[in-house]
């Protein structure tokens, strides 16, 4: 009996050690790994900036998936957009309106809905954004022009936007300053968790605040790299100074990731300063008031597209990738991102396989200047190789051990010149492999 | 007790499933669904080429993994290899001997080993090529310039080429014109099958024959798209015209084609033609005798390029990706290629999805020059999409069924020029993630 006990007890721990095998190669709703233990972030209120969301039942059921973001009147807003040449009628429409003048008397409202994309729908897909707008517009007292929206998710097919439509008297009376979490969870697709982040910052004696959110985890590679992200302030910022703080940033920070290389037809990111803290206006972006605004900026905007690729399809590591010594920063930002968008390179991070070749291998294929016998490459702290060979005190076992945490580091140093561009990947799994492999089913 | 056992019995079916199940998602070794089911030809014997393999045990046991060629005195050898700028020691070595006059009255040699790619390894590498050639010169009566070798495996470890240089002995002794397969295995890694290809054709009223192998499934993308290919023929071609018809079939072979994007630091494709047919030489590539020599030699080498892609890494499905009506034939396989390469598009294919919405994003990262609403995409025969908008006798049904096909095709209509392109693809499914996430291991 007592052999049998042991038996029984030995197979079932088997069971259970097979079963999380099979779950953690599977599970395709867990939340990413590399996920704040915090959660959602306590978003400050952002004076002149209510939020409302509820289940227009676009594509999902059971959940929200329409958001409405009312602005005062009088406030700035800027925006960078996908460059895709096959961008979504969202996109296009919030390009061509944001040419005009503003701020004017007049409220603006951002709506976005989750589950489809609207995107490559021809004629039908201008006049559901115009449906929209036009609906959005009356509710909220403002003229269509002042309307933005987005949709995200599924390409090619119509938007049901009557659905969306018979929402707004509801989006509109729910209305309110603290329900900025909501709206950033119906705006989700396969993002794992609702990603939010904020700053403050004194200028001109005043606390100023910056608030936004953002979603988007497969299909993000720079031009721009990011899905959808909404970002407010109440500080007061001239529309073009705005405009260039907004366009210099997502440079080194949603235009410096990538999750699969692919880009998305919607990608799109908007910075709206209502002006409502009081602080004096920034107008100059020389100023010690603009350089403390976009620092704080600057911070927010960092940290939401490291967000980004946490959630990345399937990831479990969040590397950063830095190179130095190349030809030219134009140079160093082509090899670190060959090394981030390296199949190769990305399965041996997610098999945590300290392979410094394939990492001598994706710069080889860039099509840059390198010299092998110049190229050196840490993992971390960790000399692996320099001067073309393994580094002398370079051994597997603490580079095996170095790949086991979830926060990484590649340094490559080129060698060749003074070029130097970091950006921020995940690993490639079997996850990705899962959620992409039946996303529409 | 009774009770027991049958909790015994129940668990230890419990755990036979569990453990298919994750063989059925790990099963490494199965042979690509995508192989030929006729197996490895049977290439012809070509006068003056002789063939041996044998166990060296660079890195795997039990199985040949050193391949050696004798190549008769007078022929011509030509070649193609990978542009990398981190090339591999026997890369360099050859693309410097190939600058030499050929042919002479001194045979050629060709020793390729498998496990180890001797790339990145400084001068130690260099030293390691030079001690096989030199070894290999002395044994078949030749110079060290007559010696070619290429390496094939992991990146950044020395070459224990002490354990090949003690096989070239057995080597010699084994020489056989009827011993390619086994040198088409022993150069094999993580190739689930063999690949040989071959044709044969008239010239000058004597039939000439031209037969080939190659190796390679991961890491495979233009510049050039193959690991290793050797080819050899009895025709007489002189040399500087054998190396043009290489290179220029190269572009639209091996160079079209690409598994995950990545790109060999060894990549190594040689042509060799000794002249025993007794058929007339061909000096000039306007004749009749070389246009007819250079169709066969297209045929076999796109033969072994898609049989390349057939054995892609976890490969399942073959696909062409035709793209026309773009405003150049180079921006057409700018946008074949981002359609290729797109893990959203691969991980669709593997899922069976006619997923055309990324088309439709992959054209549109591209950045090449495309109007959304003059797009056209057709999956096989059916018509999916045209002018921006899915096309009227398009249903899921027909697109759901034609894509459980093995071999399927992509052709898009940009309709902005006359540019065209061709290349050739495959899925990419948990399999790749299984293989590539502990190669090393």
């Amino acid at each position: 009996m007592g052999k049998y006990k042991a038996k029984v007890k030995k197979l079932k721990k088997k069971l259970s050690k097979l079963k999380k095998q099979i779950k953690a190669s599977d599970g395709a709703s867990v939340v990413s790994p590399l996920a704040p233990k915090a959660g959602f972030p306590a978003l400050p209120v952002i004076g002149g900036v209510r939020f409302a969301a509820t289940q227009a039942g676009v594509k999902y059921a059971g959940r929200d998936d329409v958001m409405l973001v009312e602005i005062a009147a009088g406030s700035s807003v800027a925006g960078v957009f996908t460059r895709s040449a096959t961008r979504s009628a969202p996109v296009l429409d919030c390009q061509s309106k944001l040419k005009q003048a503003m701020p004017t008397d007049k409220p603006f409202a951002i709506l976005v809905n989750s589950g489809n994309a609207n995107a490559f729908t021809g004629a039908k897909g201008d006049a559901s954004v115009d449906a929209i707008c036009g609906v959005v517009a009356d509710q909220l007292g403002t003229d269509k022009a002042y309307v933005f929206t987005a949709s995200t998710g599924v390409i090619g097919e119509p938007l049901p936007h009557d659905r969306i439509t018979a929402q707004i008297t509801k989006l509109k009376t729910g209305l309110s300053a603290d329900q900025a979490e909501a709206a950033a969870r119906a705006i989700m697709t396969t993002d794992t968790f609702a990603k939010g982040a904020y700053r403050e910052v004194m200028i001109g004696g005043k606390p100023v605040h910056i608030a936004g959110f953002a979603k988007g985890s497969g299909m993000i590679a720079p031009d721009m790299a990011t899905m959808l992200v909404y970002i407010f302030t109440d500080a007061a910022v001239e529309q073009s100074t705005l405009q260039v703080m907004l366009s210099s940033i997502n440079e080194s920070t949603f235009n410096s990731i990538t999750v699969d290389s692919d880009t998305s037809t919607s990608d799109s990111l908007m910075l709206v300063a209502t002006g409502k803290s009081g602080a004096p206006l920034i107008a100059d972006m020389k100023s010690a008031d603009a350089k403390d605004f976009t620092a704080a900026l600057g911070a927010v905007m960092q940290e939401l597209s490291h967000l980004v690729v946490k959630d990345g399809e399937g990831a479990t590591k969040f590397v950063a990738v830095n190179v130095t010594g190349a030809a030219s920063d134009k140079s160093a930002r082509t090899i670190a991102l060959a090394i981030a968008n390296s199949p190769l390179v990305k399965t041996a991070l997610a098999g945590e396989d300290p392979n410094w070749g394939r990492v001598v291998m994706a710069i080889g294929k860039s099509g840059e200047p390198a010299d092998r016998d110049k190229l050196s490459i840490s993992f971390g702290d960790i000399l692996v190789a320099e001067n073309g060979w393994v580094a002398d005190s370079y051994t597997e076992d603490a580079g095996a051990d170095y790949m086991k945490n979830a926060e990484l580091s590649i340094t490559v140093g080129i060698g060749v010149g003074a070029g130097t561009s970091t950006v921020w990947t995940c690993d490639l799994t079997h996850q990705y492999i899962t959620i992409n492999a039946d996303y529409r089913s």
